[in-house]
């Protein structure tokens, strides 16, 4: 059993690390950290948790915990550990993008690892601090990877993704309104995503002369949960090639999956699950990844890092039952 | 043509209000102010107006038109008419609940008439001040007041009514959120919903010696537009006698139907019709009763009382393609 | 490990039930039968499974598996048991509506136990033949039953309550459209809803002499999974006097819970549990009861008695992550 | 006044051209034919027309009004046409995709005029036959057709674009069922639906000398009405060139616009409005383009052609009021 702290405990992706958490059996969960909640029960602000645990928020930290998840908003992280010192063994999970980006991952002595398993397992390993990605970087690095890995990138890749609305965060904005986004659709920050700087360098990693770019357009969908994106870009061979390629490149990891069936997004709701599709139409090779933006896309992927770095197994706490409705 | 005004043009029923008007025959929208707005053109606000009008939210209040909207939040209308006067030949409609109950309907000199044309409509066309219904308070009433005509309540009513989330208006709020209020479901302000109020006052006046009463539980519902309530009571007749009623009661209604066949909430979306349904099981009747909330429930029903007000026929801009899907 | 087999494989309560098997640490997965799917992947049918799954279809039937669900359409369970035969020591729990009510408990010398832990926890862990409660049913009995078990049902019972989608099955029909459902709502089978039959013989059970009629108004909601009910009666305690009984009658509950806040449908949503809620206004006491219809409404309270039977701790294989978005 | 007949008359197409004719001034219902509901009235199909009309369908056809709208399934316009005579100044609007293409406009000495009139307002003006646009079909061209009539269209055009249910007709299938469509996604269709035909004859029209291949991903979306299309492209002027070309080919344009803003899919459901909005990103621009599939990418198109044909005012009964919500 190891113990484990999570700091910022009222945001959706802490709700999602306690949910994975309760159920975890390697686990113990130490503390959760809120200042603005701190003596409240957890299911007074993750109200589907009544029954199932009587821990209360805390306004004190336990720097000797085993593993500590940072669930800050981005910019946060590094304003946190900059004021708080933790004990050397303490491995340290971050949720934000602070520490996603090379010229990021050195920080006061830590080097954070990019905590994406179907690209660097065992680096991810051997890592004290993980810098956990992107939603969105993590639907679309496991549609493109293979490609890269196999120096097969040669053209732009063409990428339309939509995201539901948890993506967001609790804060009540605008285009979190119930009467605006019921119904509605949207796109916002076209070709500028923050996450497309996780997404090249990944690129980059395994195929380094690589000069496609990445044309992305982000979308705001009507759903809480999930990213689906589609991709394509030229290939050569055919779709049995390409098959052959992305699920030997998948063969041993714990959470992608090829379909060969056409491919819908609620397949890996509520799972840490993400579930490609290929297909190809004259030179133009698809792919279809899904994932949920609250598990592969951040609490699960993090607790999936965590079994890595403790050598659990891999799914351990992750084996979940999807929504599917 | 008649000169309108309108106050507090940013919320929803004033955006409801706009769009009907801009289509009414005999109305000149004069000015829509909006402090907060003041120089935006109104398709910045109310976005889908774009390539309809040009028209730009004011900062100052033409006191001779000939009509006046206000769309002040509940509270704010008796504030506003202390501060501003208006011409004598003004007409005022007020959407908010300030002069609903009897007690509130005199103010100032000015005698508020409440606007339910299904219950009085002599006195709404001889009316210089308009007190608009509620949107549960219509739906409900359309229910139950042909019972009140006809002295037939002898037993409790009991009503449950779900509303769309514009009912809740623009502002954000926990329970406006998306992500909380997708595929979700509650009740809120149990048996004390401040409609109840203008309900049993309009069933008094029907039926003086009523002690029946009024059990209602209000809810919010996953959609955007719409009230669905149902209503039942004890009832000596038959299923058609009930219907012979209801539809008498109706029969020269411009907007209120007695449907036959099931019927379902998307029937009245986007529309300023009530639409009820009756059922009959041992002894008691069922009143199924569906409207758009801010079209009968609030905006549409005050362009209704405008044009009864100023002799146009009552229909007049209100024949309103559904949007049914 | 004991031996499990599903009959009806390809619809919604099977695919749960093979959900919730699937990561149940003490069972088998030994056939799923279904002639028109017999030698197709599960995960072709229920494609979450992708990944989590290589079981195939059965065209045929091990008649000594330990336990066997029927989940069949309402009124073939009987058809089938008449044309099968199973060992002695094969439990068999149906889902079906067939075995329900006291008049169909014993059918070919099989004796079957209605299926509610929080009504006859011992009857059922001596049963071998179980009819699991209906979703409707287990929500407005866990309501109510409390109020039953202390004889303090004296005046009729008012109940309006909503399911999602699911619970009319994977059948395509005019109200399962999705043009149709999205953002609707509309009631069907008020006062006459066959689970008024199961709600009203368990009332007896505990409250023998009870003369409350229950009315019942039941929705179909524009969600997918989930019932939301609301049931009011008087009430001479106070609601401190409610929550005590409540919380006294559920405190050995595995899944049923009392909670102080107001509660909102989607706590429950992928959960086995079924949550109230209680308020008092005048005489009424107003109870709200959520739950999954999938889970604690069907196929987790089939697991839940599965458990029960065979010594298995109750909650096994049952804690869920839920969705909550 | 205009006599008009409908052949279909129970589809959503044919339910949304009855909801318009019966508030358009210039026109009389004459018939609206249909085998399956001959006799019914029209408000038991498309149910929210309770109170707007008595019209029943009808089993007969007159060969004589002056406007004839086909609302068949594709494919059954030409058999309808084969085996039905009309006068010769019967004029006709087909809204399947029989005569779209220039190999089907001819069809039994009937020329057929391709009906989007920001294409070719005059060749629709002075035509007899008219074949009604595809509803993605609108949407993209609206996008694309300014490029191309200033022959800038140089590389390929990338679109992605989301549908509304009511896209799918209502015939029941899988993909329309509520249970599953509810807070999902999936594409389908990739890079070969049937709408590119259209599209890139329409192109060709305008730059005779195109090498630009459209890659188009069509999705499913979570909501009823609407399409949402992004299409993008190189551009080598600024952003302002671009709005300034797009806005001067649209300036005599009935109801497409060009938003400064950032729009999304409400702005224009329950409308004829296309909006577009524009956006530059390096090279490329970005073209965003959204109508509602059931008015401006069927039935309130096909409106707008009738009213040019017969030299009404163009938006004559299509200043609808939006729904927005």
């Amino acid at each position: 059993m190891i113990d484990v702290g999570i700091i910022g405990g009222a945001g959706y992706t802490a709700g999602e690390l306690i949910r994975l958490l309760l159920n975890h059996p390697k686990t113990n969960l130490n503390f959760i950290y809120s200042t603005s909640n701190a003596g409240n029960k957890i299911y007074k602000v993750h109200q589907d948790l009544l029954g199932s645990t009587d821990l209360e928020f805390s306004s004190s930290i336990n720097p000797k915990v085993d593993v500590l998840f940072l669930c800050l908003g981005h910019g946060n992280s590094k304003a946190f550990l900059e004021t708080h010192t933790f004990s050397d063994h303490t491995k340290i999970i971050d949720l934000s993008n602070d520490f996603r980006l090379e010229k990021d991952r050195d920080f006061e002595g830590k080097h954070f690892v990019y905590g994406l398993p179907e690209l660097q397992k065992d680096a991810i390993i051997n890592a004290n601090y993980i810098a956990n990605p992107g939603c969105f970087a993590t639907a679309i690095q496991l549609a493109i990877l293979p490609l890269a890995a196999h120096q097969l990138l040669k053209e732009d890749i063409h990428v339309n993704a939509v995201t539901g609305s948890t993506g967001a965060g609790t804060s009540l904005s605008d285009t979190t309104h119930f009467s605006w986004r019921d119904n509605n659709f949207s796109h916002y920050k076209a070709f500028t995503h923050q996450h497309l700087g996780e997404i090249n360098e990944s690129i980059h990693l395994l195929q380094k002369e690589v000069s496609s770019e990445v044309h992305l357009v982000t979308n705001r969908g009507n759903f809480s949960r999930g990213i689906f994106a589609t991709a394509y870009t030229d290939f050569d061979g055919s779709l049995e090639d390409a098959k052959k390629l992305y699920k030997a490149y998948y063969k041993d990891a714990a959470f992608t999956y090829v379909s060969d069936e056409d491919i819908h997004l609620k397949q890996v709701v509520n799972t840490n699950k993400c579930i490609l599709h290929l297909y190809k139409h004259n030179n133009k090779l698809l792919i279809t990844s899904i994932i949920d933006n609250l598990l592969k896309g951040a609490s699960g992927q993090a607790i999936q890092n965590m079994n890595l770095i403790f050598g659990f197994e891999e799914t351990e706490g992750l084996q979940l039952k999807a929504n599917f409705f």
